[in-house]
This record gives structure tokens, C-alpha cells and sequence, in this order.
């Protein structure tokens, strides 16, 4: 029977800012991804959703960002890989007390938004997070983007690595994410979403925009969790892999 | 013919935290308190905000808090007056900046949080805000607490004060809010808020929690933005104040 | 044979801020404690001061502080222990994964600045920083103020305390610290702050500013750093010490 | 008789980090650059900065940079046109209100770091930083380098621009600096640099590394405020300055 993890951001608000439908989105996903201050998030907001992740039954993991609080970690920064490991680090590792104090274990790692595409592509930086995983805790796993540099990095640090396909972007002949300057960069309709899900778990393929049926690697689908309709298409899509007799749960540590 | 000024505090969101209502919420005030960075808000925030209160023809202030993101500027900081006054003048000027690229002016100063609750007793940090807001601009306008040591800082410091009052806290006999912590500090139907608002119009009166009635100087009444229901409620107040014949505008400069 | 330990606060640079003297301290101290970056120090500091003192042999403890890089962690913030302990929780966590990544450990917690003081006298506060450094790891030594509710919090939590003297601060008859706004709070010349620490080594007692000789738990004496004197102090306490034949060495964990 | 305008980057410091020789600094430079808030800096260290700057006799500038403490500004970041105008006006309006109150007026504007390196070959950049330069207050001076893409947006936006060259940096053929990966990118030796700021006064021209006599526009010279020697060099090159008959000041506005 073909399973898959449903992994979400999570804890992304701090001070006046919430995203608000964590808990709705904690009934839906298998695999939650906190942020760690420093793109979002704070100790409180952190402490809270692990609180609610352990409580829903939800694997808890590290979503480490750039310093951009005013960018939520979305700008490129040129940072030498020693900063970037410093700074992964330091953000695993306050996750990591803050899950023990609650009686909760941080399982995973997945970098956030432009640490996370420009580790897809570098090699030096994709070692560097990959090393911080593994200093902070060796039998961590690494999400990453599906035959990117930082699943290779993963692999060569000797981390367990999970490969991670996107339910409502749109993929190329080549097997990369339609690039989101281009109008057809995302699935607008549920259906089309679920839709491509299904295609990856049960056969291993994406069809490119262009028609191209291409192989991908997948073990958890990313949900976006700060769009307004997040957790109607969390709730539509686990109901349809229900449906299709797809097992859901997070990848086993 | 009785007049009034709505204010409520604007751009309180940055990076992945948004408010939300903003837009929805200037068709029905004519004062915008918008963040300046220290406790919500940043550069791009402030920009957007500005350009939604001109266009909506509502003026607009600055709103500065303590340097305190994680707490929204509500943690109680002891800083000294000095510390006070450097950085209430670089949030106003940052503010005076962008709005000035947008054609805009700033009108008002609004302190937020902590930093207006502690100035509406503390002497010398009233002072030290109302001689940064003398500093920046002499002919801006300072809102402070009704009665507050605020609005007596800026008298002394020879500036015109607008004197505030809440449409949905309750009020005790001798004429302060009723604190957050007791049961009875918060008006819950709007209907009553409305009903507090209009006696302070008409009357220059409010009705304390055991029934006393207690005269407060009323030039602008606060709304509250970030509840769910804070639009409905703005939209509320203003068809009770046209139906009482209230002129609802900004203190003129 | 008497012992005691001097430890010192290190790594409160960050950005273009250096304080400079580490790597000379470290020649001389026992205990380091690394700011977490809330106050000061940021993750590519932290991970520096760590490779100093682990290759210098001196024990390093996390030194978590407010929020507050422009007060230097010094100005009071009112928080509540919740947030106190998410905050304490988040910085030991930090530091605790970049000292694993360099082979080191975390040994103890010392609070710092505005938190160090409060958390002294206010048995809450004192308890949230307790609790959460139980919580980050049971076997952690805590440091705090002699004879403070730091110190008693501790004991409730379980941990092993570690009570602080001052070598440069003059007392009070009832044991409290001469506040710095007095202008007899410190010893100015080395030669008498040699002297009281040798006095709390050798007798355990401390000679207040009114002549009254006070008893005073010590087991570790604080140096601090960021003067510009501060190595050379170092360096004669510590020579001072080895004329008088006392060992200077880290709390054994 | 030739001209030239010394200036120098202060104001650096925050919280527990000085940078130090600001004083002595400024009784050799006649523009200040002040750092404001974003890569180093707070509206207390501006204050000050303000006014030793004043009470100096130096001319005050802004020196707005990436929004990066951690990394001092010199991590470049992808930001777009639109994020760099919104921030850049937020700090110069900062800086404003500051001196204002100080009875100090800013006159130039100068970017830091990375945001200086990117806007002098970056057109979209330099045209975001020109009109925010514009909008603040368009008789304000736009330092940038020499022959720099910033150079040319502050010419079309109506500015005064201010070319900038390097006492200490070594140059190429092509009148670029030499990158500082390569080993000759400095002058060591305070004499050549002396020697180089003499060539460019007297003659506009430079020779660069391989020996090539290269035309140079130079309105300012930027002494570096940060190495331990920084003071000794500026005195040492002001007074060779004086030996030369070279009068040293500030553009005229």
C-alpha cells in the first residue's frame, strides 16, 4: 500500500503577527516544519506550536531561515558557508530545548524559503546544513527538494534524507519547478493539486506543463500553510488520498 | 454640531505576519496610528500603509513603540528618558521620510503599548516623548490618554494634544480604565461601546463601572484593529455616529 | 587547599562590535559564559568564543539575557516567566548545539545584565530561569547571585547552584551589593578588589563599606570583561591567587 | 588651489560593541558617515554620534545599509528596487529627526557595505537608492564610487553626486578596485596610500597595480574608521594634506 508524509510550515507569526490556522492544519498533515526566529517565530510561538504539534500527533521539525525577519527569509543572502552552519545550528538547537522541555523530540530539518532553493542548487551551502543536521543530532533527517543539492549533501553527510515534491506548483520537462515568474507556476485548482499528488505516489511521475511525463522522487509533500484556503486543501487532499488508499504518515526516524 | 475623531493603530504586520484589515478598516476612521518598526511593521509595511491612508483621505500619524518585536511592544521596558527620546525621533522621522515620498504628511504621534501606558504616569518619560515629538516637527499632533501625564508633557512642551478615549474599555469612578486583568474591563457588545461613545460626545461623560458618572475630555475615540470583528465594529460606530448627527473628522492640524 | 572559580562574559560582540579580550581572558579565567546572542553575540560569535575556551580549557556556560542588543540586555523588561522561560529555554538550546558541533559542553547557566538582577529577587522569574535550565538539561549548574532566589529556585529544581561573588564590588552590613548609583559601589584599585576576593576565599567573609565584616557564600568569583583593563586585572587576581595558594578551577559538574 | 573632502564610516557601535576612536576620528575627517540602525548602530549611539559629530565641525551624512547586524552589511542581499527605496528612506528620515533635534543638518548620503558594492554596478538599485536619496530631501548629496552606476542614477535623478576614492585600495587598469580576494587589493604601508590620495588631488589619476596611469575623479576620499591604526592614519594623511597645500573640506552644499 503507497504511503506519504503531508509536511506543513508552521509557527510562522511573532508579536502582532499570526498565521492562525496551525491547529486546523495540525488535523490534516503528518509533518510539521516550526520556525525558529529567524524569519518567524519567537521562544513563545515556538514553545506554542510545539505544544499543539505534540498534542495532534505531528512530527516536529526544525524549518531553519535566513536573518530576514522584514523579508520572512524569502531574499537571497550571500552568506559564506561557516555562517550558514553557525546559524543552522543555532537554530536547530533552540528548537530541539525547547521540544525537550515539553516532552516533544525534533525529527527533521527542512531549510525555509530562499535557504532552502539556494541549498537546492549549491553545493557548498547544501554541505554546510547538511554538517549543522548532523552536529546537532546525527539521526535527524534532511527534507529537501527531490533531486536537489542538499538531498546529495545529505546523503554524503550520511543523514537520512527525505525528498520532497509540491502539490500546487507546476513542474518542467526537466523535472524542475516551473519557476514562479511564469503564470503557470501553480495549480490554482484543488483538483489539479490532488490530482498530481496521486500521480506521484502511485506511479513516480509528475506531468511537465509542456505534457511531459517525468520520473520524481517523493516522500513528503509540501502543503502551503499561509494562504487563506490552506486548510480547505489540507482537509480536500487528505480525504482524497483516504479515498485512493494511501497510507499518510510522517517517514519513520 | 458635535464632532469626533476615530483613530486606530495600521501596518502592524511584517514579513510572514499580516493584519489584514487595514484597507477595510480606513473607510471607516479618519486617523491612522501606523507602526514605525520597533514593535510591528518595517520600512515596505509602512510604505504600503501610507499609501492606503492617503488614498483613503484618512490622516495619518506615528505610532512608536519599544524596541520589542517578540512582544509586540506590550512588555513594560525601563528605559531612561534619554534612551526614549532617541528613539521615539528616529521612529518619527523614519515615518516623516516615507510618507513624504508618497506625498504625504504626518499629522499626529500616538505612542503604542507599554510606552503609552507608561507615559500616561510617568512624568519624565511624557516629557521625553513629548520633546522628541516638539523635536521632529513643532506643529505635529500628540494623542495621549485623556487626563494623562502625556498630555500635560505635551502642553508643557507646547504642542497641540488630542485627548483619547476607548469605545470598548470600561471606565472606574475616578475616571481611569478599568485594568486588563479584572473581568468587567472590557465592553463585549457593541451596541454598549457605541453607547459609550455617544455619551462622550454628548455629554463629555462616561458611566463607570458602579454607575458613577464621570466627566472625560473625548477629541478622538481609539478603535481597536487586530480583533477578527474590527471592521464590522468601526462600521458600526460610524453608522451611530451619522445617525446622531456626529461629525466624524480628524482634529484639524 | 581553598578553591574557587573565576568566570567572566565572553563573546559580546557581534556584527562590527568586538570586545577584544577574549582570547587574553582566557588565559586567565576558569568558566566562560557566552552571550546567546538576545543581548549580544550572534551565531558565528558564539561558535568562535566556544572554539576559544574549549581550546583554552576553560568551562563554558550559556549566559541567555533579554531581548535587547541596543540596551545590552542591561534595561529591565517586564515579562512573564512564561516567556522567560521560552526565551531562557531557546538561547541554552543554541548554544548547546554549536558547542556539540565543537566537541564541547554546556556546563552551566549564568542569566545576564537586567535578568541577572531581577531574577535575584523575584522568585517567579527566578523559577521560569530554573525550570527551563532543568528542562535544557538537569546536570546544568546554575549561577546566580550569592544568597539571591536565583540560587533558591535552583535548589527547588534540583540543580546544582553556584553561589557568585564580585571581586570589584563594594558590599552592604546586610550582604546586598552597594548599588551602582552610589558612588563607593566599586573598587577602583586591583589591590582591594585582590583583597576581598582573598577575604571570601580564605574566611568567607566580606568586609561591607561601614566596616561590618559579613559572612558571604562563594564559589565563584565574577570578573568583568569588557573594560579596558580587564585582562590585566585578570591576570593579577589570578597571580594573587597562586602567591595565596588557592586553586582556581572550574565547579566540578 | 586643490581640494579634496575627507570622510569616514561612525558610529558603528550598539548595545556592548564601540568601535571607539570616533572622537579622535573626527578631528581629521570632514564628513561623518553615520551608520543608522539597519547593519550597525540605534538612535542612541546616533544621538551621540550626532553630536560629536557637530561639536566637531564635520559634516553629517547618512549611511544606510542592509538590514543585517549579524553580518554588518556586508552580506549582500537580493532585495528588490521597491524593498531598498522603502529602506533607505526609513533611515535616512531617521537620521534626520535625530539631527535635527541636535540643531545638525544631514547633507549626503552614502550606502554601506554590500548595498554600496551591488548599487555601483546595479542600475535598478542605484535608481531605487537615488529617488529615496530625492525623496527625503532632494538637495542632498549621493556619495557613491567613482565612475559607479550609482554615480550615474544620482545624475538622473537631478542630484549633486560626490565621487568617492580609496586611500588604501589599490586599483586595476580599468580604474575598478582591485578585488579583495587578491593579495595586492591593500595599500599596507600608510605612505603609498598618502602618496596615492596626493596623485589623484594633484594629477586625477591613479596608477594601478601593473603600472598603468589611469584617470580618476575624486570629490572625497574614504579614510576606513575600523582598524586599530585608523586614527593614526587619518592624522598622518591630513597633515601630509597640509604639507602639500591640499585644503580638506566638505563638498559645499
Amino acid at each position: 500500500m503507497p504511503e506519504i508524509d503531508l509536511n506543513c510550515d508552521m509557527g510562522e507569526g511573532s508579536g502582532a503577527g499570526t498565521t492562525g490556522s496551525d491547529a486546523e492544519l495540525l488535523r490534516h498533515v503528518t509533518s510539521a516544519n516550526i520556525a525558529c526566529g529567524f524569519h518567524a517565530g519567537d521562544p513563545m510561538v515556538m514553545q506554542h506550536t510545539v505544544r499543539l504539534a505534540r498534542d495532534a500527533g505531528v512530527v516536529i521539525g526544525a524549518h531553519p531561515g535566513f536573518p530576514d525577519l522584514q523579508g520572512f527569509g524569502r531574499r537571497p543572502m550571500q552568506l559564506t558557508p561557516h555562517d550558514v552552519h553557525a546559524q543552522t545550528l543555532y537554530q536547530i538547537g533552540a528548537l530541539q530545548a525547547i521540544a525537550r522541555a515539553e516532552g516533544a523530540t525534533v525529527v527533521h530539518v527542512k531549510p525555509h524559503g530562499a535557504l532552502y532553493n539556494m541549498a537546492a542548487q549549491d553545493d557548498a551551502l547544501a554541505d554546510a546544513i547538511a554538517d549543522a543536521v548532523r552536529c546537532a543530532d546525527a539521526s535527524l533527517l534532511l527534507f529537501g527538494l527531490s533531486g536537489s543539492a542538499l538531498i546529495r549533501a545529505g546523503m554524503r553527510a550520511g543523514l537520512r534524507t527525505v525528498s520532497e515534491v509540491f502539490a500546487d506548483r507546476t513542474y518542467q520537462a526537466d523535472g524542475t519547478l516551473t519557476p514562479r515568474s511564469r503564470a503557470d507556476a501553480l495549480h490554482h485548482e484543488a483538483a489539479r493539486a490532488v490530482e498530481q499528488v496521486l500521480a506521484f505516489v502511485h506511479h513516480g511521475t509528475v506531468t511537465a506543463t509542456d505534457g511531459t511525463v517525468v520520473r520524481v522522487q517523493a516522500d513528503t509533500v509540501c502543503l502551503h500553510g499561509d494562504g487563506p484556503h490552506a486548510a480547505d486543501f489540507a482537509r480536500a487532499l487528505r480525504a482524497a488520498l483516504a479515498d485512493a488508499n494511501v497510507t499518510v504518515r510522517a517517514t519513520p526516524r
